[in-house]
């Protein structure tokens, strides 16, 4: 015979029934907190047009992204590839069916894309995306963008988290101080830099500032302000101190202040609920959550025009953002005239999954796959085994029946695999119609 | 600007939000059915390599597998493709795992596979298929083809369609048969005319035997045994009749008869719980079901062994087959030596739902993506929206907020866009903490 390969391509995510069932419990948990809020899910190909996919994209998306080759019987069509976000595909949909949709549009997209990314641990080439985006028709008020984070904040309470912490901050702030400082030329180097300032040492960044050429005045200002962040009422009015006259900057002033107000409310319902113990429905658990100014997140390269979020985990400042995201000015620019401003977020499920692994925060054995699993001693008892399962099921009940002619103790075996409890029918439990319950972790026996 | 073409691939379903929420409640509601029998849900990646994917396919699936490019940093991987199926990456996933997993192997598969045909109406290239299949470890006991059916009867309880009737039948008939009368050198051939025969006239199928040299009274007896169908009681005997000493076609007798046992027995319960009116919990309604013997099922060239099934709309007999399966002798013989027989099912969800709509049997129409929508007068009352609106979620309800800036009539437009009932607020209701719910379709009133 010849010898296969039998595992999974590197970078691809695989996970056993038990671990997979967790795993549909987080995604399903986020849906509903995100879908409660009054998003509508939609769900586009997989595969579309590269032109599409890479119209606005550069750099490592234009090097990773995956391209399909077209059969014998598709080769009409244009060329195509996987999708590596769910933005991009978004922005078609939206202006495809524009006239079918209301505005503001709030949408959920929780699906699989790719990226063909060298092998790394914890980098995944195809991984879950669960976004949360709302787009306006011409206009979107600065509210929408605390919605989204609060829809946000809402779908990662169903994580097994110790806490976390979102930090805000808007892009018109740095852009002015730049205006201001004469460095918006520089912009994007600077974007880069500050990225990347929390992962080095203070210095680091302050002579990759140097080597840009700007004077130390500037670079102190600028240094200065990455390290404003905390409460709403600690970081407005050393905002407001910068006293520019930038009109971009105090937008951007203006535009936190709305955001975090909305927010910080939120957070005090939400940690009231969780003080008085009474359990949430939006998830099973209040997760502690804390909400901060933090003139460091700039998000990096990407097309962010406004506010910008990312999450941490404070215990684990290693794991880096698990939810970030912000508001964009124009969604689709490329693909029509109607300006169609936008603000969504988006947690990278596949891989923070792997983080809760890795950390022992999930586990695969919390779920058995079958409330009930049903014993018949013999072909005679089906019958009553399957009528029961129905019965069962009707309950809400997960049931599955031992059907194998194998030994009553091997079939009790398998039921201790799969299930929480057993119950065992032979020809005395069919002339009843009475049945026992046994408790497969306590060996306990009731009556159903 | 550049003009782009931003509908979708021709060959990929895209819903509107509306159709969408339909969707994805009909795929819930399937899920749901087969995880109450204990099958236990799983995912494999999207990518496979091309190597295991081809390893017993020929024929169209070959010209059809959407082959991936790979990225300069995935350069030294294995040749990859879109899984086309999820019966293979099952076999690889299964021999990568065997180790870890319960057998008999209850396992779900709901995702997106890939085909690359020739663009036509209702054919998908991109395509959702629902899979519960059973694997044994060395042997499967034959009421496990029953169980795989009855869990795949009850996931069709949820599917907006005037009736089903599932059509059954087993290998070893006709193969018996075809041993008896010398022809199963030629097995291939007739297998595949009579899997066409129903949509022929009854002499173009005698011809196209005639055309493989086999004899008329040879003919006579194939067209016997193909047109023999109905309950158990008429069948059964029918096929005894037949008289064979021949081993495989007596088993075949023997494993369709307690297939046929088992599920008319399960159609007497669900019609029974039919009849009173007590609704089942395994699906919203129950659909007028029919199981019968058919010996015109064969399946065509695919790779079963035993118990083969298919499943039609009686009304509207040219869709075709929704749901279809049936028992294979060895799921993974490329891959390893141990045996491992299996059976199970598909629906293919996007072509049905596809369908569904033609029939106008799914509305978009029917589901509102918000249960309430929450209008505040402006902004001064956002605080009382926020705050009522996650009252209301804890509630399990799902709520929006106007936070547009427009005027007071336009955002209850919105609101009738996307909700089924209103809540305006103003500074009265900030200030009495009374609210009135406007329902969006009678116009009534009521307090909250």
């Amino acid at each position: 015979m010849k010898k296969y390969n039998t595992s999974p391509i590197s970078g691809m995510q695989e996970l056993l029934p038990g671990l997979q069932a967790e795993f549909n419990r987080l995604k399903s948990g986020i849906a509903e907190a995100i879908h409660a809020h009054g998003f509508q899910n939609i769900e586009t190909p997989t595969i579309d047009r590269t032109e599409i996919l890479l119209a606005k994209a550069g750099g490592d998306t234009e090097k990773q992204i995956y391209k399909v080759v077209k059969t014998a019987e598709t080769a009409d069509d244009a060329d195509q590839a996987l999708r590596f976000d769910h933005t991009v595909p978004l922005a078609r949909y939206t202006v495809e069916h524009m006239n079918d949709l209301a505005f503001p549009f709030k949408v959920s997209q929780i699906g699989r894309n790719f990226r063909g990314e060298r092998a790394q641990k914890g980098r995944f080439r195809e991984f879950y995306q669960c976004d949360a985006d709302i787009i306006g028709w011409g206009t979107l008020p600065i509210a929408y963008d605390a919605e989204a984070i609060a829809a946000l904040i809402d779908a990662m309470q169903v994580l097994p988290l110790p806490s976390i912490k979102v930090r805000v901050s808007n892009r018109k702030l740095l852009n002015g101080l730049l205006e201001e400082l004469n460095l918006n030329g520089q912009s994007k180097e600077i974007f880069d830099i500050i990225d990347h300032a929390e992962k080095v040492p203070h210095e680091a960044t302050i002579s990759a500032l140097t080597e840009l050429g700007i004077g130390s005045e500037d670079i102190d200002k600028v240094m200065k302000f990455i390290a404003i962040n905390g409460s709403r009422d600690e970081v407005i009015p050393r905002l407001r101190e910068f006293g520019f006259g930038n009109t971009g900057f105090n937008e951007g002033v203006a535009e936190l202040d709305e955001v975090l107000t909305i927010l910080e409310r939120k957070l005090e319902r939400l940690s009231g609920s969780g003080v008085s113990g009474e359990p949430s429905t939006e998830a099973s658990r209040v997760l502690p959550t804390s909400v901060v100014a933090d003139m460091m997140i700039v998000r990096g390269l990407d097309y962010y025009t406004g506010t910008v979020f990312e999450t941490i985990v404070p215990e684990h400042r290693e794991i880096g953002s698990i939810c970030g995201g912000g508001r964009y000015e124009n969604l689709a620019s490329n693909y029509t005239e109607q300006k169609l401003p936008g603000v969504g977020g988006s947690i990278g499920l596949t891989r923070l999954f792997y983080i809760l692994q890795n950390y022992g925060l999930v586990e695969a054995s919390s779920i058995k796959p079958v409330d009930v699993c049903l014993v018949p001693f013999s072909a005679a008892e089906f019958a009553t085994a399957e009528e029961l399962a129905e019965k069962l099921r009707k309950d809400g009940r997960r049931v599955d029946i031992a059907m194998t002619d194998k030994r009553l103790g091997d079939k009790m075996k398998y039921a201790a695999k799969v299930a929480d409890s057993a119950i065992a029918i032979g020809q005395d439990e069919v002339r009843s119609g009475k049945f026992m319950v046994k408790d497969l972790t306590t060996g306990e026996v009731t009556e159903l």
